[in-house]
């Protein structure tokens, strides 16, 4: 059940469809998952801004480090042109460049695309290092693969699956989560849905409610300064035809969402934000004959619900991907419990 | 009564003596409050990082910028070499200039800079024009010259005072607020003081309290929008010795505190941090006849504790200054009201 | 004389119509010149990107900083709405200031601007304390509002004028330069202009000869170190139809230009670049109805040729402001003198 | 023949003792050469800031992007935390993945990494593609071990070699080249040593000599354009004791450098600067006890003459590398021309 289920409403603006990044018109999500024996439990979770080509098909988008202790791939060239020309992996960190050989192979197989000779990989990573033999490096290019020709336009599996088979977020299992926001029609209509991959510290807060603190599950000198290797991968879709730079301060939003969760962006975090927009109308041909290319965005001033938007459905996936995963075993009998959904209820204030 | 006197406690970590900025050693704040016939209602509100000539003694600091709607001056330079070598100033949007040029009067008359030639004043600003008069530029020279010969090291006034005096925050009086944390001896025993000047909108949440929410103040369609011109200055010390670049990943905390709040980041929002370090063995000398400098700095391991301490103390100091703000009306009649606070004490979690 | 009635033709583009920033369809350049008793020489220059109401019609713009040691106000808001409201102002380091408040008057002042309440003045500056008496901050309010009312779309002056009147480069009388490079149709026909304030050192090269080093002018242990507080102002101007990011790689490139002429951007020095597009297509309308803006613009792809004219123009604008520029004594019986062409010739090649 | 053994003395600094980046007290290169059959046309190179173990014994690093149409990897984690923990590999930008995973797997298997499960893995690229066949992905990880191992502190060969054996560079055949400049003793006497990877365009200048205009080999709607998958890597090394913010101020003074090439920056060129300093007295251990680091730091004011080091010594390492390359036959019988010496000579002033 999710937080939804749960009574939990975070935020104020109505949720997309299946409040999830694929109510994002356009965008697809693949998970493989890898849990085998006793000690691999991870996996790749793929993110398509488009179904078609996307090399061909560039989408406009940003990226936005807030801490940058993590090994994001792509994120130089993203920035520069302001686009997007590949999938977007995220998978465990020593697995990067296994999943940015494989987004090459996919890039260069792809109908039209035989004479490219240069192909900018986004992946992303968090370290399931506790939980998975990372150095094991277990994720093969055939399961990235895999994860990209999955995707799909339904709701994305949520929890301990892809790339948040082993992940650990408050002491808790992590894992992916996913909600999305749509402003109502006076506010533009827009859809913002996130994916997040969670996998970070801090003193947990379920939509405000000190869940870290009242758990007692929070020790100072224990829980603030272990999982240093930890992180959040957060992936923002939206519909609204944005350019890179408006793009760049929506990315900033989802990381205040990250904040609202209890997460600190601790030193050895990487938490990236990567969004794009998947209009069809401000998409970037690869070649075109065209000397100038004609776009409508969204100006400045009506970015302030995009931002609410972005931040209310950040904190929601992250939540959520508290409440989906399940609690696991994993590298030298390590067990990450679920989140004590039973200990949590008692905590939830009456419904209104 | 702060929040603290009404059972409301922020975070998990210790705060410091006097729960404010300048619990942080050195660091010297003074107001000066311009409170005149039906429409002047503003002022300057200006932090010392240190009691002596700061020109010749700089200190290491860093800017980040939430959002870049607003004035700033000064921050290239400040980023560039890594340092502050003036008092900060706050005070409205377009009072700026006078504060820069009060701020170079000031560094220009001080004993031993008889030959300086080049000031970088750093002024941060919010805009109080719903209450203020703010086109007749009211603020004088000598205003800012009298809140830094005021500034002292006891804890400062909070809510309708200084540079907070015409300000506005979630739709309620806002204003100046302050807080502060001190780690543990085990995590260093370091105190982060901030300091903020609050004006900026969102969804009002106190201790994670959804009270935008729940009282009703908070209206979808008004309230997100409005406000364009708001912002929150946030100014972050620390005794902790640190260079500009952890100066700066402090920084970037101290905009997660301001998630916290429910603050969004709108579009019109200035919401810069200032952040430094008053460490007096890190002092970054104007002339020095030394080849290297030597330095002793908290390394990037151990930064975790500092950036908690910087969310929790902004998350307070935001919620302070609205605690402390008073019924205000201004010009043309506007009157914002205080929080209500015997509204919001019902919603409060019992006592633990 | 310029460097091309010399014979020195730097870069390979064709010129501009009058090899200025007013080639640039709109712009309009104004100086004021303060040479006055034995130690006033200072000076305020104004750039206009168009000849309307600025604020109500700003236009895309971008800020690169080579060298941050300089107190540039601005440039925040400018980076993070990607636009600039008002003319752009050049002066000394000491009344960045003073210019700022004209600059706040000037736009309050303007007719449907009576209800603007938040102004971001755009000011540089470059510090000529050598011959200026710069502490005495003789700019004036009415000095800046002149050279804006006085601003013209005709080829500015050079030289010794304006901000550029007690300026010093290279150890020669430094000032205002300008140059313009047209694009040939087949590569868009754009015109990119370019106008410096040169107040910085190095090994001076002049279309690649290596005057500095050639005429001895240049000591290692003098030249490389002294004027710490100089600094270079450079503003770009095109009539290509840019967004602020490509804005920025365009500023990037005229830093370049700066690097041509043997300046090695000191410590010490200031030297941003301000970029702005004055194609009418693409303002940003202060206020505007319309829920999404239209805008053709250049692609990626068809930047290079803008690149290669600003970096041509950069390095041409830097040499002309020290052919134009007049022997000078100033603060204290200082001289500097202007350069001598007269020894400078012989070092040329033939002509081919 | 090196460009000075022809006469062509670059700059006015001294050089270091080899003129190479292995000036620098402790850096290490090593490369592989991959130039098989008709159509293999590539290579590694390696750059080990020290010869120890580099993850337990960080050096302080930073990154510039001048261009960043680039598959740059590892520069999000590198700023911010401001260091370097694995050798720098330089290759193709197809084979930048197996690259890191080769540097993975060296940093993993090395003594005292047992427990290591995070690496962050530092390789550029340029795009070789148009004589190397670089869809076939030709690198292998052996080649990238064999690059590390192979390091020396010899002076590393230049040209057609290593990283450099597809490349082209202003039309000519590029590659490998390196350069250096010792600072007298009453300047520091710090070393600063370049490698560059050269693969880009513009209009060629030998020490400021118009060369590419008066070859007539530049032809405007030709060259100019063409290479977009170009760019140039630069490693900056010195053993002068910096902290991040400054080798990054030092990164971009390279960027300089190639500037007065006459490189462009195109818009599809990949132009980084990764600088580093190999001082002992800075480097930071993976773990320790220290809950401070002491280090003695250049102070910014001393920074200038550092400056010009770096970009005296990249100018002359990209020169370096043009004069090294030989005549390249490759990819689909193309051929590229080293640069025709003979005809540059004649252009060159008589000496002094």
């Amino acid at each position: 059940k999710s937080p939804r289920d749960w009574g939990i409403q975070i935020g104020v603006l109505p949720i997309g469809k299946s409040n999830s990044i694929t109510d994002v018109s356009g965008v697809k999500v693949g998970h493989v998952t890898l849990h085998a024996g006793d000690s691999v439990r991870t996996g790749v979770t793929a993110i398509l801004p488009h179904g078609g080509n996307i090399f061909q098909q560039k989408v406009p988008a940003a990226v936005f480090a807030g801490n940058g202790f993590g090994k994001l791939a792509g994120s130089t060239q993203l920035t520069e042109l302001g686009n997007l020309e590949s999938p977007i992996i995220l998978t465990n960190t020593l697995s990067v460049p296994i999943a940015m050989d494989a987004v090459i192979d996919y890039v260069l197989a792809l109908p039209g695309n035989e004479n490219v000779q240069s192909v900018n990989a986004v992946v992303g990573e968090t370290n399931d290092g506790y939980l998975n033999d990372i150095r094991g490096r277990h994720v093969k290019k055939e399961d990235v693969l895999a994860a990209i020709r999955q995707a799909s336009e339904d709701r994305p599996s949520e929890g301990s699956v892809g790339a948040g088979t082993g992940t650990v977020c408050f002491g808790f299992k992590g894992g992916i989560g996913t909600a999305s926001r749509q402003l109502p029609g006076s506010l533009g209509g827009y859809t913002v849905g996130v994916l997040v991959q969670t996998n970070f510290g801090g003193v947990l807060q379920i939509n405000g409610l000190p869940v870290g603190k009242q758990l007692g599950t929070f020790e100072f000198s224990d829980r603030l300064l272990n999982n240093v290797d930890g992180s959040c991968m957060i992936i923002v879709a939206t519909d609204a035809p944005l350019d890179s730079r408006n793009l760049e301060r929506l990315a900033k939003r989802a990381f205040m969402g990250l904040a609202k969760t209890g997460g600190i962006a601790s030193n050895g975090s990487g938490d990236y934000v990567i969004s794009f927009s998947s209009a069809p109308q401000v998409r970037i041909p690869f070649r075109s004959d065209a000397t100038l290319q004609s776009v409508s965005l969204v100006p400045n001033d009506l970015m302030s619900p995009l931002f609410m938007a972005a931040i209310e459905a950040t904190e929601e996936a992250i939540i959520s991907s508290l409440f989906a995963a399940i609690t696991t075993v994993g590298k030298a009998g390590r067990k990450v419990e679920a989140i004590p959904i039973e200990k949590i209820l008692p905590l939830l204030p009456a419904k209104d």
